[in-house]
């Protein structure tokens, strides 16, 4: 196991910070090294909002559903799939150019989630801790609307970074065995079961507040109800009309 | 910059595999350190179909469009979002379980990718060389015959991996300052002008095949036709209904 693979494998979310500002040049090179993932067919289509301004920082807690480490990071980043940069680029050659095809939602999603991925990683190798925050899903119209995001570009997700000032466990997760198939898709109830078992007891051993309640019960909450059911108007409304 | 980002920014497709296979213990590493990735309220909805079966393999050559390191590559991985596993599992504590919501194919879509870029540098990192393959979904509906799909599986990407037999250049990204914003969503068309000449020049004086061409007129053809236009019915009838 090498030092970037032992670094994959230590990943945990931090959601507890110093009040230490990173570098700029620092926030930079780990925006280059997002830039550098895969991008399909070299479209790139995603943009960062590098939110700075403290009151728009305070409002985002709100509307991300209270999690306060959105305003106490040193830096918060929304990451949004950006299909109006290569529309409009397609559309400078003088051709017409297509709008709201499933298949270019799927396309953006991806691409900002590869680049995303890269910045946690380059992050993480200097020291920084990072947590998604997928509540920027909770009100995406009011997210939108404070960063003036264009039609053809939404907001996937955002990412609190800074120097962690906690040291939380490493979650586990299912045995691979569940995840990997060979050749086709085959039955994974007996992992499942197991690791049941694995998070129920590591809820209930866990530094950060112990609870009694295993994997499938923990999910329960998010499938029986209709979770963020206003995505998809919304991201009609901006362009993605899922065609 | 240390070497984890050095890594990170020195990525290129590799198209051109030795004839060498990767150890299995290896893969399994490369597997391990993808479940690392963060996943949105610890969902884990991915599966990876490690498609070792050479007729497959083949077939899957022309199901994604004739690329062949599909089949020369060492390992071919189907990465697929997995929404039937949580579902399952929430059902199993006798609630109701919800599918079919957009905000599930975003959550499956966005994990899954995190994993692959995960598993994209930890292969990097031990001297591999690897390539998505979007044309996975040119034949969702056959890939997912192939491989046995279940309901509210979906085929995002593949991947190839395995020892890399040439040495392209590293291609341009836009400048950071295009995708990187403050605040507020701002006009970026000044960067993407500045950008096309640098492309113009990479395609003019890259090693493998010139052309005269630059970003925008590149993007052009992704656009001028309803591209992947199968996907919102392919999705739907896997149970990805996008409510």
């Amino acid at each position: 196991m090498n030092d970037t693979i032992k670094l994959l494998q230590s990943h945990r979310s931090i959601r507890k910070f110093e009040e230490r500002d990173i570098p700029k040049s620092l926030l930079r090179e780990l925006v280059c090294s997002g830039q550098a993932a895969a991008t399909s067919s070299h479209i790139q289509a995603y943009s960062i909002i590098h939110v700075t301004n403290k009151e728009l920082r305070n409002q985002l807690v709100e509307l991300t559903g209270g999690q306060k480490y959105v305003a106490s990071s040193s830096d918060f980043l929304v990451f949004c799939a950006d299909m109006k940069r290569p529309l409009e680029a397609a559309k400078s050659t003088g051709e017409n150019a297509v709008s709201g095809m499933t298949e270019q939602l799927l396309v953006a999603t991806v691409d900002v989630s590869l680049v995303a991925q890269n910045i946690a990683i380059a992050a993480e190798s200097k020291g920084l801790g990072i947590c998604y925050i997928g509540g920027i899903r909770n009100n995406p119209q009011a997210v939108s609307d404070m960063l003036s995001l264009p039609q053809h570009v939404y907001p996937v997700f955002g990412m609190c970074i800074g120097y962690p000032a906690h040291d939380p466990d490493i979650k586990p997760r299912l045995p691979v065995e569940a995840v990997l198939k060979e050749n086709n898709y085959s039955d994974d109830t007996e992992y499942v079961n197991a690791f049941n078992l694995t998070m129920y007891h590591y809820y209930q051993a866990r530094k950060g507040g112990n609870k009694m309640s295993n994997w499938s019960q923990n999910l329960a909450p998010l499938f029986n109800q209709k979770l963020r059911s206003h995505m998809q108007a919304f991201l009609v409304e901006k362009g993605f009309e899922m065609k």
